[in-house]
């Protein structure tokens, strides 16, 4: 059995085993699902398209979906955040050898160039013999950021209009991208997503960006299946977001830069989940923190919780640190950079490379990029008769966190992902109920509850119990859910 | 003109009228909405029975309601929470004298017997010549805890039995007092709660407890007007219930006893809003946190945010400071306390005293009752041969905060009371209207955000303002509201 | 047996029996020191007079100091400082009476006039039938803040000279009352103080100013009797300073103001140890904290801690809340006050009442003093065209902690007084040996650990102990004392 | 011109010079010192051998130390923690090229055996021409931990003895390792220390361990030559131990073993001033951490600072990360290892690896060590009928900041070589004065708080000047120094 794809060193796959074996310790959740469910092989039948951060801690997602039964193809959601240690132990299988791998196929690398990314995409969706046999292609998929659900949903659009349109100057480099990607799609089977989408049961989505495109399609009538919104789950939303960001943004700029974070002014654009997570990880590490907000009450909240508020303008020349955490666009632009600080650092942890203004960056007048180290570059701008500057960017704007370090620790994406494969099992298992329909649902609490009693024992959490005349008195059950759907927690 | 009720010293209400100046300055959204509203008059026809904490923040929410045309009759919602300068002030008015009050009336004091308390439920539900002209009652409710609300269900439910039900061994004390309350009604007047509440256009509620009630009612189909959940405003919950407490326990601890706080054992029941403020503020003055949770969602938060997790009876022996904080009942009973270290401290920020097992502490075998001071008592259990160990219960095991300080500081119920008298508006106004019919109701999530707009500025928070393509780029208005109505903030 | 002098109200004493019995649970140093030295007496023969704030805590020393022996005189250091119900339990004593009181004579009651104040330092150097018998007289002396060694230095100066100087313009008006007092003294006894002075066998001092001035009469040759440094025992300086203003600087600003601190700007003048404290507890509120310092280390440190480092002048439009710490003078300047936001707060809990330019406000054109509750003052501002503006000053500039709090708490309070009678019985005992002479001295670093390992267990804390190959590997006695003399914890 | 040693990569010179360049933006107090004295080249005549971790930072410090005018060879104080970058671009030198570098002679690199390191610690003081002419050896010793100025002392001792002293089994390996080096050394040349020792002029030391040793010297009269203690300026122990940690101990975990620190328990040993940056870091990152003690002040101030205080014995069960920050030995057993939770993580940031029982841990009967990646093994126990258990080790026991991350930022670095730079200034300047005698010394104060000057501009500190008129009353000179020896900041 040969896998058609490209994985740097298929000769990492051992380092990657071990990291996998250690992350499992660190994800109770998923191994829990593993435990409870391995017997029972809800997936069993299932075939899921995975476009998600090709990452040690997804390793394990992958192998839990597979232990309960499915089939997988995968690709990364991010040019950048491949580890190929992780892709080449999945590809192998904890049984297989580098000659004879018995894993799951996955396309991904660290540092792929976009039309590689949107190739990959493409991939995880094209099964072997589908084409002849629609009953052998993907029936699920697992998505973060919305790509894979995106590139379908275009497909089908494309298709259904007979042609891709052409590209114009207003579309973005990457958008062109994916058209090109479909023309020649089309060119060969024109056809092929509007065949292959009948066949999807439904979608489970990761992120905050993902999930506003499915409302968003929900709403125009247009999605084309079920799906489900991991994101807004308690345990993901709130852990993933919050103390994820805690762990790997001062991971990813230590890793990066070495800067000493104490004393600094840290600018954190946003202060949703992910700025609150960002601020409280700057604050720990001494760091004086100003956050940037829209909405009124997440100002509040900042100013509550001790920091100042400004706008970007105010602060530009006092911050050393500027992060930004929005899933927004054109948060600091070249111009801010112009004004900022001599070495001061720039990054992202939001969603997409557009929350900093790359392409205006790179078109500043006399601007030089010097390449410190992989993902970590310094621009210098040309100072004329002044004395030069220049500023450090991360990632090249992507996300930093899965750039310059590796992404969330495995114990908050066990929250995530065990969200993840239960939603894929309650898609799965109810295809054909009509319980679910063309829209967008959330995980029921009880469920969300489940997750989060999935982690507790490894914390040494002692969970207290309610009696019945407690119970009862709350107007509650013994075992949950225990908070209305609007609680906020 | 004179009040028929009764006010400690009515020479306090110079010194109330000091403390009411300053704490306008620190409720700048009730200031701002008297600005916006005060030609406008929305409120004129509205006469509101009130019934909560009777503090200086309460009287500047009071002369709100009236500066926007309310007539008022006020009472407070718990026996130990009223400020006695404060109540006069309101009694006497701005222009008012002693001899010639021009305020509102009030029945409140503090340290009511719990007789008194109904009593005082009552008279604001009894306005001068309404027994003659229905006109001439109360038609707005604003509630904090239910009580109001619930006399008046519970005086129809029995005016149309015919009979206020015989109290039973199972019945608490206080509803036995309740049902006397009643019993004398109805011999009085046997429809004056179903008159009364056929008048009223509906009610704002202030706190979790009400509101779980509310919602029962409506779920029962016994809802007799429609209901404002002033508590689940994201403005309301996470600012009172967290940034309050995290100001008001402190305080009322520090007041109380005088005992240090850094370096003792505290150990916060429950970690939803109240113990989350909770919790930080204590770990602020260097305590070490324990944490009790049910649900398994907030003890991962617990964790996650580096607390202890801990089943009560792992800690009673290592608890300096015990602080329920839950809203549930039994909580704390008597077996426990009598297992704490000599001179534990236990109080309450919940909701009712049942948190706190007083009833069982009172019976325990041999103990003695010493007060320290007012709201401050020492409760020595008898040793036999061992040495004498006694325990400190604040506040009777009502709400320390509002029985040992004086509540939530003026800022942060500038907060909830925006978003009571704005409640108080939409159920006014729209009344007739068909918008709200006899069920439970938030806020829309743009007066939500008005709320902590009107509160940015005195905080010197600058807030960023989206461009058109950023708003376009995130599907959400300029002008907001920026979040779905599941964002939890 | 009858006391000559004042008590606001003899019948607070069993209020403040009852306050002293909790506070000796929170003094597990002083009780302790009570339980060791109580069977050897080693004050036996001591005469102390004790200058210190009359609070609850201070009589747990005043009784250890008893119970070891000792006999007591005792002034407040502070004109707002004293607790009268602590006074008058001191007074009556454990086992007295309000008619047969058989404690302590205590010269202090709250809110004393500056003639009141000296003429309390003058007699608790004066005990009855001193003036006789040179052996009847004082002959140790426990300050804080150097005001009984002031008075005694002076009188000995004039004394000496053969009058007291004239006052001049130069002299601040709390000097002219000095002056004015040792004008009695001299008229009535020319040699008094010579006398007293030359009986003196140590001092004992609580707080960096006094030790300062002690400092600088040791290098003048001036010192009249030995005396140790209390303040800078570490168990003093980093728990008294830190810890306690940690718990009252937040306690006095809430009991006076009852303004919410989160979300605020406070300005901490100082980072030393108390300013460490202050800032500590201002962000454990949420507020944001600005520091200003003149010693660059310092300065570094509070960056390093993530606060802004700011000059006084570039935050005053900022500031909500300003507190001085510095232990200087002309911190904050009454044209600093007319510059700041409406309602500023404005408080000291440095040392003396000139940290706040109170003289310089008292002067402004046009100010109102309006008071809103004892020790809480409004200063108004006459605003001319413009709208009228005012600030907040607590306890009159003087320390606010103290003033609109009950100072630190028994626990920080067990550590500094436990160093402090140890000191006396180091004085006292060790007199006549020639190991003190008159210099100033700080107490042995085994004497410090002596005092943490006292409190140790009340905390719950588990200490390690090192084995004999540990100790020597460190080149430290297995029993201590462990770190160098200018280690700085 | 060829340098007589071994580098990993000459080629790496070009990314360790950009590091370089990054690095000096983050050390202004190392760049101001070069602005301050480059004219005037106090060092001119300086032979500097110098033992400190050969990392970026040093690097800044070696080119520095050039810039003043002195003559450096160098090798690290530590088997892994050399950065190889850094160490090829500072042999090939800023002007020259890997063909003909014009550097600075370094004999460091990644992963030395022991062997290898105690020979780079002789070559750097075996300078080329020096055994012909002493004029041309070594004058000045730069330390960190005190390696070579052991070395230099036992070689002077044994010279004097005529041999070196057979090794015994109470000897440690490593000391083994050290007498076979000078074995082979007196063999060669039996009085090259003796020689070499009489042309020193002094050492600075950089780390508690090495300074506890020269004190040890001094004061058995043993010390050869002035010593200044850097570790002991307060900008060297308070920001290098406490705030350097706080940043690379978290640092050097994740990128060890990604585990997320959040909800962890984390056992930290020793609460000194490097005890103190680590838990406020991990505590920063959400754990729940618990320290353990020997000394009772610092075990006081970790509980008042709101951490559990307790003996390793009582939660070694609970631990997920333990942390050794003692400088003392034995501190963790291999006994205590195998009691641990699976998989708990182990490292030190103490000093020398006998914090750690790495013997022990690796004479477990049956252990298996398994890499799981450089610096990062997992110790796997035979379970025996149980199931398998593992723990993870992090750089083998020794200092894990360094070993697995790149040890302290150069910020505080800069605070730390500052103090180094301008003690060799202090020793070889004044060499001959008798101002410094065979002892150590600390740098007077006013040069320590000139460090802090040096660095508040970056952070963008305001500092506050003192008035004349605050001067005098303080007693302390407009320009400082502020504080007296003993204050403890």
């Amino acid at each position: 059995m040969t896998f058609d794809y490209k994985i740097a060193d298929l000769g990492l796959h051992e380092a990657g085993r071990h990291q996998i074996r250690l992350a499992e310790h660190e994800m109770p959740g998923l191994m829990a699902l593993r435990a409870e469910y391995g017997d029972a092989q809800p997936l069993k039948g299932a075939r899921i398209a995975g476009s998600l951060h090709m990452t040690v801690q997804t390793a394990v997602l992958i192998e839990t979906l597979v232990a309960l039964g499915a089939e997988v193809r995968w690709a990364s959601c991010n040019i950048f955040s491949t580890q190929d240690e992780a892709a080449a132990a999945v590809v192998v299988g904890p049984e297989g050898t580098a000659e004879e791998p018995q894993g799951v196929p996955v396309f991904a690398w660290k540092n792929e160039s976009l039309e590689d990314y949107w190739w990959t995409a493409e991939q995880i969706l094209t099964w072997p013999g589908a084409a002849e046999d629609p009953e052998l292609g993907p029936n699920m998929i697992l998505d973060d950021g919305g790509d894979a659900t995106l590139l379908l949903h275009k497909g089908v659009e494309f298709e259904a209009a007979g042609a891709v349109p052409a590209t114009t100057d207003a579309d973005s480099h990457e958008y062109s991208i994916i058209l090109d990607r479909l023309r020649k799609s089309l060119a060969a089977d024109p056809q092929k997503f509007t065949r292959l989408s009948a066949g999807i049961l439904g979608v489970t989505e990761e992120t905050t960006t993902g999930v506003m495109r499915l409302y968003q399609l929900a709403e125009a009538g247009q999605l084309l299946f079920p799906a489900i919104n991991v994101n807004d789950s308690v345990t993901k939303s709130k852990f993933d977001n919050k103390y994820g960001i805690r762990h790997s943004l001062p991971d990813g700029i230590m890793r990066a830069t070495d800067v000493l974070i104490g004393g600094k002014v840290a600018v954190v654009c946003g202060y949703g989940d992910v700025g609150k997570g960002a601020a409280e990880a700057l604050r720990g590490q001494g760091a004086r923190v100003v956050v940037t907000e829209i909405d009124p009450i997440c100002a509040l909240q900042a100013a509550m919780d001790g920091y100042q508020v400004a706008r970007l303008d105010s602060v530009l020349e006092q911050g050393d640190i500027f992060v930004t955490t929005t899933g927004g666009k054109d948060i600091i632009m070249a111009a801010d950079m112009l004004r900022m600080k001599d070495k001061a650092i720039v990054g992202n942890v939001g969603h997409f490379d557009n929350e900093i203004d790359m392409a205006g960056l790179a078109a500043v007048d006399g601007v030089r990029k010097v390449e410190i180290k992989p993902q970590v570059h310094e621009w210098v701008f040309d100072g004329g008769t002044e004395r030069e500057r220049s500023i450090i960017v991360l990632s090249e704007g992507r996300l930093l966190n899965l750039g310059n370090a590796t992404g969330h620790p495995s114990f908050v994406m066990s929250n995530s992902f065990a969200n993840q494969t239960i939603g894929q099992i309650e898609l799965f298992t109810k295809a054909g109920t009509g319980e679910y329909r063309k829209q967008v649902y959330v995980l029921p609490k009880l469920l969300d509850e489940k997750v989060a009693r999935l982690h507790l024992d490894a914390l040494g959490v002692e969970l207290t119990e309610l009696s019945a005349g407690q119970a009862d008195y709350l107007g509650v059950p013994v075992e949950g859910p225990y908070k209305s759907d609007h609680y906020r927690y």
